[in-house]
């Protein structure tokens, strides 16, 4: 049972800083959590009439199961990410986590 | 250029209601859309402090361009998906598109 972990991160207030600290720093920490499966990130464009998107990025983490998750996140490289979201996401950021259904 | 269209349902007023139509009618007409790469459903689970999710159900279709993606929802089959908000989508949804990153 893949397990999905999406961050959806509100606008931030200078998106420039926001992005250099997202590559620079944060998606590399991220990157290092251990049985991490996948991790991809979209930069949402603006909507098909123009209307600026709800969320700047869009990071989807998988892991094998929610107990590696839960593993996962506990280990020093997850406390190591999480904690960085103080440094880059004081707009804030919403979490989503559940069992990923593949349809196609 | 992966194109990621994400979909996130707001939690509606009767669940039940919601996943049997999403499951039954909306979740096959949406696997239709031609050049669909790929279509992915989370349910996400309460939060790590027992908080009620953002949303009740996130649906993620990849397409091979936006190009692609573009034609895909203007065609027969994506109209269809897209008319059939209306029918169990009433608390709203909201759809971030962008190019998918794969960092792992």
């Amino acid at each position: 049972m893949t397990v999905s972990l999406t961050v959806l991160y509100n606008p931030p207030a200078d998106p420039a800083a926001f992005d250099k600290h997202y590559d620079e720093v944060h998606a590399p920490l991220a990157a290092k959590i251990p049985n991490l499966e996948s991790f991809t990130i979209v930069r949402p464009g603006p909507g098909p009439d123009g209307s600026a998107p709800p969320y700047h990025l869009v990071a989807t983490l998988t892991f094998a199961s929610p107990e590696v998750m839960a593993e996962a996140m506990a280990s020093p490289e997850g406390k190591a990410g999480n904690e960085d979201l103080a440094n880059f996401a004081m707009a804030g950021a919403s979490m989503v986590v559940g069992e990923l259904n593949v349809v196609v």
